[in-house]
């Protein structure tokens, strides 16, 4: 059993999607209070992407291990594990080192918190899709930023996985939501997901349609992944008392913090990582119980925009980078 | 009656302290739900500096009045005014537009909900001397920044008015204080009102001395009036999960966001003033019911600085602009 080996992606070095190896190694066991999956699908993220260029908040040390998302079948449980057997179809929520843990891999061996059984409405691909894009937007949407019926948010970059998810959420709770976008290929797109408003800021004024959308309010609530000089503008857009989550760094250029407005509206800007919610053993639970029912629902549907197979793991990642994708990535194993 | 006339002061354009002109104008009646105080006091604030300069959330429209702080004794009422009668000693609470209500004058009319009666423990100067500095501090310290025993709060620019404030609200909460001042030449007035260290950041690490007060983990709050690139050693210097309270741009610098910091710590920076707590009826209940027994019970107790007279004025905003005073400055009518 210890000899047998399987595929993994490894990395040795920071750079392009052609750093990515897939690497023949020993399956490992699963230790105390973690279990293994014979993963079937991956969920391809944006903090991989940035965690392989050495530009995520945690830094690769060499060789690395990456990847947050999978959903599989357990295949082996390790000591104190009586939640999970053998044979249970999984997915694993990202709360945990992905150069420690990376699910990159035909095995990976996770940590049990960090593992949920897959809703039975979904595909083992759609399961790969779900925890990352959808905790995110939950605890920022609703926990962070306490979005009620009827008020306004603002979901930028929203044709991500998470900005999907974000739409869905905001609309679950009865708010107004107003998407952006850059171009107009993706307006239709936004709309369908359930988006009020779009907003294509290369060629429409974000404040000035924000502000005509609002009746000149402001939104309540910000959920932004991009950030540089964009926040300006979002503050701007704000109504007084509103709320600016930054959930990424998209934007290469400084982030200016927009300080007389700030104080004249009594802005709060938050920077969230959904470790916020995945690392709060209370609010983890809250989440799932929030979240789990929606899926069996089918009121929270992922849109999976395009899969590849394992040995495509670098395409999907220059896919990633190209930003044409609306909605999830994902890597069938 | 409407004949009689009283110095004002008023300035006809922004600049220096000389734009500041003493003239005089007929004496108006108060409105309803407005009284009219004979003003024995007026606290000079950083606020009216910026305000005069044309740099303050407030712009000036000419001849424009300026003031937030004032004692003395109710003179007049108008219609609807019940709570307060001719003879009562009062003090104002900023809550209202100075470039209309200016209280730097002999007589100022204001509105009723920003008075109240003064402590019968402190002087005419004192009570001009309260409002505005405990106010802010006790609404960002405690009710934004929810600051609790045990907890470490980072004070910068600590021997303004607010500052000392912050400090004293602080303690009587049993949090530790770190205050930050630039020179040493302050330090020994910070320790006596209270800080438990003093940071002269001209000479010591902001960042290294902090993660020593607080064996690596940071601080829960700062509050900080200054802005600009120190905002990056103040997330740096911060807890997981701390929270930043800007209130003031005395840095005439840009303010950089730090958004890799707030993404690495999940950190919250608040725009704040003190309208959020005076122009919202509950808070501004609160905030009374909290402060005025301290004030009774000599255990906030207001430092003033410096006390100049009313043709001194323009002093009065020289020496403020010197950064030499350690607590308020005052002006006697």
């Amino acid at each position: 059993m210890n000899l047998r080996t399987a595929k993994v992606v490894r990395f040795h070095e920071t750079g392009d999607a052609s750093v990515l190896k897939i690497e023949d190694l020993p399956v490992s066991e699963p230790a105390v209070n973690e279990l293994r999956i014979k993963v079937e699908a991956i969920g391809i993220n944006r903090a991989e992407v940035m965690f392989r260029n050495g530009a995520y908040l945690e830094m690769p040390e060499f060789p690395s291990r990456l990847g947050y998302e999978a959903a599989g079948i357990v295949d082996a449980v390790g000591e104190q594990v009586t939640d999970y057997k053998p044979g249970d179809r999984v997915s694993t929520i990202p709360s945990f080192s992905m150069g420690q843990y990376g699910v990159y891999a035909e095995y990976a061996v996770v940590p049990v918190h960090a593992v949920t059984f897959c809703p039975q409405s979904l595909t083992v691909q759609q399961s790969a899709a779900i925890w990352m894009q959808y905790m995110t937007a939950y605890g920022a949407l609703l926990v962070v930023g306490q979005l009620k019926r009827g008020q306004h948010v603002i979901i930028t970059a929203a044709s991500s996985s998470v900005g999907v998810a974000a739409i869905q959420i905001a609309k679950s709770v009865g708010a107004a939501v107003i998407a952006t976008t850059r171009g107009n290929n993706k307006k239709q797109f936004l709309l369908d997901q359930g988006a009020d408003q779009v907003i294509t800021t290369d060629s429409e004024d974000l404040v000035a349609r924000t502000m005509d959308i609002t009746h000149e309010a402001g939104v309540e609530l910000v959920f932004d992944p991009v950030g540089g000089p964009i926040l300006n503008q979002l503050a701007e857009a704000s109504a007084k008392g509103g709320r600016i989550i930054e959930y990424g760094a998209l934007d290469a250029e400084p982030t200016p913090y927009p300080l007389f407005i700030a104080l004249a509206k009594g802005l709060t800007i938050h920077g969230y990582t959904l470790f916020e919610i995945t690392q709060d053993k209370i609010k983890l639970e809250d989440a799932k119980e929030f979240l789990l029912p929606l899926f069996e629902a089918g009121k929270l549907i992922p849109v999976i925009d395009k899969e590849f197979t394992f040995n495509q793991i670098q395409d999907s990642h220059r896919y990633m980078e190209s930003n044409q994708q609306t909605g999830k990535i994902i890597v069938t194993v």
